[in-house]
C-alpha cells in the first residue's frame, strides 16, 4: 500500500463524521423555508475549506451563496476546477423514508440522507481529498480550484453568470464533477455525455369556479378533460414526440457507441425487479439504455385537478395545471423545445379554455469526445481508486453549468460519477455507499497526480 | 290576501331563522371528520318534526339518521312523500368563500353558506309550510309522509335499501322532491327528467417509487403520461364518448322536447359570462342545454400525480390518478358503462403499469311524462306561489333515489326546484334566494291544496 493510500484510509473515520455532519444540514433549495439551512450548509463547507489553509471568497450573486477556493499554482502543471454542490431535492414524500432524510442512518454499507450521493457524498471526496493533504502539510501536484454552490436543483440561475463573470478566475484545463453514477456496483464509469432538460409548467383556466358536474356537465369546456388531450398529443404510440421538429438537430448515436452500450452488463431483467415494474415502454427502434442516455424524452412530472379528496365530488374542475419536462440531446435547444410546445399545444386550447405555459430552467445535452487526454487520465486514476478499469457511458440526467463550463472555459468536463443507479436520488431513501465514498476519495487523490503529468494548456 | 298567504307572510321571519340555524352545521357526509355534525342536523330536523305534533321515526340503517314523519290520513286524498337531505357537500376550497360556508351570511337578498340551496334551504320549504300549518292547528287537507336523509352527496347508500324494506310504510300517489332549479330568475319550473351517474376512480402504478426523470426518463413506464392517454382516449374530437356501446340505449330527445327547449329563455352569451369564459363546447349537433340536460358526459372531477409544490422536480412519478364520471340518459345503466370503461381502457394500459378502477356510485337516468295528472297540480301550484306558469325541463344532476322511487312505489316524482343555475351548488359561496324560499314555502302549502283536488290511488 502506498503512503497516500495508507494516510487516506487512516483518515477513514473521520472523512465520515465530515460527509454526516454535512447531511444533516436540511439545504433544501426549492422552499425557501429552508434558506437558513442553505446558509448554514454553505458555512459549513467554507469552514472545511478554511481550515486546510484555502482562502475561500463567496462570489457575488443575489442568490444562494457560490464558494471559490484554490489551492496554490504548480508551475508546468495543469489547472482542475472542481464543481460540485450542497443544495438538495425536496424529501417529499416524507413518510415513505425509513429514516428521516436529515438524520444521516448506516445500513449495510450505506449511508441514507437527503443529499448522500446528490451532491454532498460526491462533492465532499474532491474537498476531502485536497483538504486533508493540504491539511497534513502534504503539497497537490498542480492547482485544484473548488467551485461549489447551491442552486443546482432549481436551475443553477446564477452560476452561468459567474462563470462569464470570473472566467479569468476560474481559468483551468478541465472540470471534475461528480455528479452521476457508476455503471454498476464495481463497474466504475467515466461519462462522456448528460441529456438537457426544458421544464414547464401548463395551467389550463376554464369557468371561473368549480361547477356542478351534473348541472353543467357537457356544456362547459372541462380543462382536466383538455389537459388530458394535451398530455396525450406529446407522444404518439410509438413514443415519438410530437413537437412540430422535435427531432430535426437530435445528433444520433454513432454505431459505435450503440455497439458500446449494447455490450454494457446491462440486465434488464434486474433492472425490473428493482423498480418492481412487469415491463418497459418507451421510443421504438432504441434499447432501453439508449432510451435512458442518449434519446430525448417527455415526462409528465406533475398534474393536478378538481378534487383529490377521499370518496366522490362531482365538480367539473375550474383549472388544471401539469408540470411537463423534456430531456433533451446535443444539438436540441431548450427554445426550439419552447416553440415547438407551444405550436403543438395552442392549437388544442378548445373554447372556454385558456392556456398559460409557465417555463422553468432549461439546458441543451453534451457530449465530450471519447479520445481526450483527459479521459485517459481520469481512467486510470479511477482505476487506480476502484480497482477497475471504468466504462464509457453516457447519464440520462442533467448538469446544466457543464455545459457552460465547457464553452465559457473552453476545456474538457470529466463526468466521475462515484453514486449507483438505485441511490434513490430525488427519491425517498436517498443513499450512498460508504465504500465507494472512500474509492471516490482515492480516485480524486490519484487524479491530481495523472493530470499533473499532463502538459499545461 | 288568502289567510294562508297572509299567515305565512307573518311566519316570514321566523321561517328565516329556522334556515340559519339548519345552516349552521357542518353536516359534510364526504368526511367522517364531520359525523358528530351530520347527527346534529338529524337531531334538528327531528325537533322541528316533533314540536309540530308529529311522530318522527328513523329508519334504522348502518348509515347515517334517516328521519320519518307523516301527518294525519286523509280519507279520499291522496298522499304525498316529500324526500330531501340534510347533508351537504364538502366546503373546499375554503379560501375562495367570501363568508365562512357554516356561517349563514345574508346579501342582496341571498343567503350564502353551504347547503343554501343543496338541499336544506329547499328541503326546509316542505317541512316549515307542514309544520307552520300544524303548529297553528290548522288541518292539511292530505296526508304528507317525510323521507330525510343523510347521504346523498355520497350516493345514498342505504336509501334504496330502506325504500325497499319499508315501502308500506311510505307508500304514496306522487313523491315531491324539491333540489333542483328553477329555469331562470323568475321562470319556475317543473323537472320532469334528471340525468344519471357512474363515478369511477382510475388509480395507476408504475415504477415502485417516484425516479430520477433524467435516470430514467424514456425507459421506464412513466403513469401520468398514460392517465394523459386514458382521458384523451374517453372522448374524441366531436364530443362523441368512445366507451364501447356508449350511445346504444341512449333515448334520443323528442322534436317536441327539442322544440321546447328551443324556445326557452336561454341566453348563451349570459350564460358564458356569468361563467366568465370565451366560449363553450361540448357533443357536436346538440344545443348547451340538450347537452346539459338530455345528454350523457365525460367529465374528469378530479387528477393528480407526481410534484404538485412550487417549483420544478424532476421526478418519474410513481403513481398517477384520476376521477371521472359519466352522467347517464335513458336508458343507459352504469353497469353497461363500467363494462364500457373496461373495455376502452383496459387495452390502453402499457407495459409496466398496473390499473385499478373503483367505482363508486352510480344510478340511471329518469324521465317522467308530461301529460301525468301531477305535472298539471304542481303547475298550477307553483303558479299560485311563484306568480308565474312554470316551464317544462329536464335537469342535468343526478338525484339517484328519484329512480328507486318511480319503481319502488309506482307512483311519479315531483321535482319542484326553488334554486337557480349560479345558486354555487358543490362550490364556494353557494347561496339561495329568500324570496324564493319564501315562494317554495308558499308553492309547497298551495300544492297540498291543489293535489287534495285529485282522486287517490
Amino acid at each position: 500500500m502506498s503512503s497516500l493510500d495508507q494516510f487516506l484510509e487512516d483518515q477513514a473515520p473521520e472523512f465520515e463524521k465530515q460527509l454526516f455532519e454535512l447531511l444533516s444540514i436540511p439545504s433544501v433549495s426549492a422552499d425557501t423555508a429552508f434558506h437558513g439551512d442553505i446558509l448554514k450548509a454553505a458555512d459549513w463547507i467554507e469552514a472545511k475549506l478554511q481550515a486546510s489553509g484555502m482562502k475561500v471568497e463567496r462570489l457575488q450573486t443575489p442568490g444562494n451563496p457560490i464558494l471559490y477556493a484554490e489551492t496554490p499554482a504548480v508551475d508546468g502543471a495543469p489547472v482542475a476546477l472542481v464543481y460540485g454542490h450542497y443544495d438538495v431535492q425536496p424529501p417529499d414524500p416524507l413518510d415513505e423514508w425509513i429514516t428521516p432524510p436529515f438524520e444521516p442512518s448506516v445500513r449495510d454499507g450505506n449511508v441514507y440522507a437527503r443529499g448522500a450521493t446528490d451532491d454532498k457524498g460526491q462533492m465532499l471526496t474532491h474537498v476531502l481529498a485536497v483538504t486533508s493533504l493540504l491539511e497534513q502539510g502534504k503539497p497537490l501536484p498542480m492547482q485544484i480550484k473548488f467551485l461549489i454552490e447551491g442552486e443546482e436543483e432549481v436551475g443553477s440561475e446564477y452560476l452561468e453568470m459567474v462563470v462569464e463573470r470570473d472566467k479569468e478566475l476560474l481559468a483551468c484545463d478541465c472540470v471534475v464533477v461528480s455528479d452521476s453514477s457508476q455503471f454498476a456496483p464495481g463497474v466504475p464509469a467515466v461519462t462522456y455525455g448528460l441529456r438537457g432538460i426544458a421544464y414547464y409548467e401548463i395551467f389550463l383556466q376554464g369557468p371561473k369556479q368549480d361547477l356542478h358536474s351534473g348541472t353543467f356537465g357537457g356544456g362547459v369546456t372541462n380543462p382536466a378533460n383538455v389537459l388530458g388531450k394535451m398530455i396525450a398529443a406529446l407522444m404518439d404510440a410509438d413514443g415519438k414526440i410530437q413537437l412540430p421538429g422535435f427531432y430535426d438537430s437530435v445528433v444520433e448515436l454513432s454505431d459505435r457507441e450503440r455497439e458500446e452500450f449494447a455490450g454494457l452488463p446491462f440486465d434488464e431483467n434486474r433492472f425490473k425487479e428493482q423498480l418492481e415494474v412487469d415491463g418497459l415502454s418507451g421510443e421504438a427502434g432504441y434499447s432501453t439504455l439508449e432510451r435512458r442516455w442518449a434519446r430525448p424524452t417527455c415526462d409528465v412530472n406533475g398534474l393536478w385537478s378538481g378534487y383529490q379528496g377521499e370518496g366522490a365530488k362531482t365538480v367539473l374542475p375550474a383549472k388544471a395545471g401539469a408540470k411537463v419536462s423534456f430531456r433533451l440531446v446535443p444539438n436540441q435547444t431548450p427554445a426550439e423545445i419552447t416553440a415547438g410546445l407551444n405550436a403543438l399545444l395552442k392549437p388544442l386550447v378548445p373554447p372556454g379554455i385558456e392556456m398559460q405555459i409557465v417555463e422553468h430552467h432549461g439546458a441543451p445535452g453534451v457530449v465530450f469526445s471519447l479520445e481526450s487526454p483527459f479521459m485517459e487520465a481520469a481512467s486510470t486514476a479511477i482505476e487506480l481508486g476502484f480497482g477497475n478499469r471504468p466504462v464509457f457511458i453516457r447519464e440520462g440526467g442533467s448538469i446544466p453549468v457543464v455545459n457552460t463550463f465547457a464553452e465559457v472555459l473552453d476545456c474538457d468536463v470529466l463526468l466521475l460519477g462515484w453514486g449507483l443507479d438505485d441511490d434513490n436520488t430525488h427519491s425517498p431513501n436517498e443513499k450512498f455507499s460508504l465504500a465507494d465514498f472512500h474509492r471516490g476519495i482515492r480516485s480524486s487523490a490519484k487524479l491530481w497526480q495523472t493530470l499533473a503529468q499532463m502538459p499545461a494548456n
